[in-house]
C-alpha cells in the first residue's frame, strides 16, 4: 500500500513530502494510523548521514503513537481502534540468546530498526514514523495505557525506555541516590522516572539557570559540574549516574561522586571518549563505567505501564510536519523543552 | 626497637642495608619475624619515586610471611610461633562505612599502607617487609594456613588478593567463563584462582610462546590478542575479564569478547587510558569497564584459606636480599616466573 511521509532526499537536503510503499499485511502484522511521532537526535543524525551508512530517501521517526486500523489473522493482542506505540525496533531474529531473554536490542543477528534497516523477511528498506501509517509485526507493538496523553507519550518509546532500562537494571527505588548528567530529551525523562521510582535525584549541569525546570521535573538537587566546590561536596554520593550527554565528553570528574560500586551509565553517546579515562577512577571503590542501549520489548511495555500508573509523559512541543526542518535546526541549539513531537494530522492538511 | 632492612636512599640509588626503628609494642600489636617477602612492581615504583610522593629512605615490601615472636596483652587471635602474613595495609580508620563493611582498602580517611604511609597513631613513617621484623596491629595480621609453602604464599598477600577479590565479587565459579589479560605476577595468580574456582579459563596474550606455561597454570584456552581472527572467534564469550596489564593499554579490542553484562576489571593500572575508550563498547550489551583494588582483611583471610584448601601458592624465584637491585632490573624486562620472593634469612648472613 502507498503511504505519505516526509523524507530526507540526500544528506544536505531538507525533508520533504514523499510517497512510498508499505508492505502488504502479513498474518502477524498490525496496521497503525500514526497520530504522533517524536523527534529524536538519531533522526537528525541519520537524515544527514552522520554515521555514513544512510541510504536515501529516508523517512525518520521511531517514537510513534497511533491507532490500530487493521490486524492480521494471527494477531491476538490488538484489535482495530486500540491505541499503541512503536519504538526503535520493528523486528529481531527471535531465536538468539538475547532475543530469548528479552534483549531484542542486542539481537545477535542485529535487530531490524524502525527506519534505516532492511526488513528481515522481504528485504525492503524500513521507513519510520514521519508518515501516516506503518505496518509492524505484533510482537514489536506496545499497548498505550489509557491515561496517557498520546502526544506526550510518543517520546517514551525512545527517550523513556532508554532511561528506564538502566534505572530498572540497577534497582533504583526508595533510598537510591541517582544523578542525571544533561537536561535534554533523555535527561528530563531520567529525572521524572527516577523521582517516580522513589529515588533522591540530582541533576548535574554545566551551566546555571536550569534549577527551576530541574526541580519541577523531579530533581531534589542540582550540582553545577563547572564548580569544583560543588563537585567535591558530591563525593561518594550516587549509586547510579545516568549520563545522557550525546557527544564526546570527560567522564572522569563524575567518577568520585559515585559511592562504592556505583555505576556511571552512558546512554546518549556511542563514540570514542576523547579525554583519557582514568583507570584509577574505576579501580578505587570498584566503580564502573557502563552503558545501556534502549531496552527490550517486555521492558518497554513495563515502562509504559509504569508511566500510565504515575501519569508520566514527556514535556513536548507539538509541531506540524512542515516545521520539521526548522525543528532540526533548533535541536542543534538545544532549543527545545524537551522534545518535539509531530502532530501527524498535519501531514494531511 | 631497631631492625635491619634494605632501603632505597634516593630515587636513583640502589637499595642498601639500613637500620631503622620499629615502634614499641602497643597492646593490640603483633611482632613478626619476617621469613619471606615478595617483590611487587609497586615496590619498584615507590623506591624510584614514579608517583612523585616517596620520602626517603624507603623500605619496600608488602607481601610478608613471618612467624609471630611476641604479642601485646590485648591480642587474642595470635600467639608466639604462629605463621602469619601481612599485605598492603597495616591499619585503617576502622569507623568509616568502607571499613565497617570490610573494605579497608577504600577507607574514607585512607588506609595506612605497609610502607610509604604515616602511622595514624604516632605519625612515624611506615616501612615495609624488606626487613627482619615488623610490628602490626592484630586486625591487619592474617593467619597462614598450615599446608602452604611460606615462600610461595608471600605473593598471595598482594597478587593473590588483588586477583581473588574481583573473581569473588563477580561470583566466579563452576560454569563461569573467565579471561585473564597478561601473564605476570597478577596474571598467573588469576589463572590459578579462577581455575580452582571451577571456571573455564582463557589467557589473552600479545605474543606466542606462553601456551605451555598458561596451560600448566590453569588456562583452558589461550587467545593471541594480536591475531584478529582469534579475537573475532572469542566474541561474546567471557563473563569476566581480569585485566592485569600494569601500564597504559587499549581496552577496546577486549570489550566485544564479553558476554551481555560482562565486566572487564582493571587490577594492574591506575593511570589514564590513552587510547580513547569507545562508549559503544559498553553501551551495546550493557558491558562494563570496572576495576578492583587489592581487597579487605576478611576477604584476604578467605583467599588464604581457599589457597590452603586447594594447595595454591605463587610460582616464585627465591632470591637473597643482596640480589634485590638485580631483581628490579629483571622485573622491568618481565624476566621472572612469576614473582621474586626474598628469603629474609639472607639479611643476617
Amino acid at each position: 500500500m502507498n503511504v505519505l511521509g516526509y523524507a530526507a532526499p540526500s544528506p544536505a537536503g531538507a525533508l520533504e513530502p514523499f510517497t512510498f510503499e508499505r508492505r502488504a499485511m502479513r498474518p502477524d502484522d498490525v496496521l497503525i494510523d500514526i497520530l504522533y511521532c517524536g523527534v529524536c537526535h538519531t533522526d537528525l543524525h541519520l537524515a544527514r548521514n552522520h554515521g555514513g551508512f544512510t541510504t536515501y530517501p529516508i523517512v525518520p521517526g521511531h517514537e510513534i503513537i497511533g491507532r490500530v486500523s487493521q490486524v492480521g489473522e494471527k494477531v491476538s493482542r490488538f484489535k482495530a481502534g486500540d491505541m499503541v506505540g512503536v519504538g526503535c525496533m520493528v523486528d529481531s531474529c527471535q531465536h538468539c540468546k538475547p532475543c530469548l531473554i528479552g534483549w531484542e536490542q542486542d539481537c545477535a543477528e542485529g535487530p531490524t530498526f524502525t527506519y534505516a534497516s532492511l526488513d528481515r523477511h522481504d528485504g525492503m528498506p524500513t521507513q519510520g514514523g514521519y508518515s501516516d501509517a506503518i505496518v509492524v509485526t505484533e510482537k514489536f507493538v506496545l499497548a498505550l495505557p489509557d491515561r496517557l496523553d498520546p502526544a506526550g507519550a510518543a517520546p517514551l518509546l525512545c527517550a523513556g525506555i532508554t532511561t528506564w532500562s538502566p534505572l530498572h537494571r540497577w534497582n533504583v527505588g526508595e533510598g537510591s541516590k541517582v544523578a542525571v548528567i544533561g537536561l535534554g530529551g533523555l535527561g528530563h525523562m531520567a529525572l521524572k522516572l527516577a523521582k517516580a521510582l522513589g529515588a533522591d535525584v540530582t541533576l548535574f549541569t554545566r551551566s546555571p539557570g536550569k534549577e527551576e525546570d530541574a526541580f519541577r521535573l523531579g530533581a531534589d538537587h542540582v550540582v553545577l559540574s563547572s564548580d569544583p566546590a560543588q563537585m567535591a561536596s558530591a563525593a561518594g554520593r550516587f549509586d547510579v549516574i545516568i549520563d545522557t550527554v550525546p557527544y564526546d565528553h570527560d567522564v572522569n570528574p563524575y567518577m568520585p561522586t559515585l559511592t562504592l560500586e556505583g555505576v556511571l551509565v552512558l546512554v546518549g553517546y556511542m563514540g570514542p571518549l576523547g579525554t583519557a579515562v582514568n583507570a584509577g577512577g574505576v579501580v578505587r571503590g570498584r566503580r564502573a563505567i557502563t552503558g545501556s542501549f534502549i531496552g527490550g520489548l517486555a521492558e518497554t511495555q513495563q515502562m509504559l505501564d509504569f508511566c500510565g500508573q504515575h501519569g508520566i509523559v514527556s514535556d513536548v512541543e507539538i509541531i506540524s510536519i512542515n516545521q520539521i526542518n526548522q525543528a532540526y535546526e533548533r535541536m542543534l541549539k538545544s532549543d527545545v523543552k524537551y522534545r518535539f513531537v509531530i502532530d501527524m494530522a498535519s501531514l494531511k492538511s
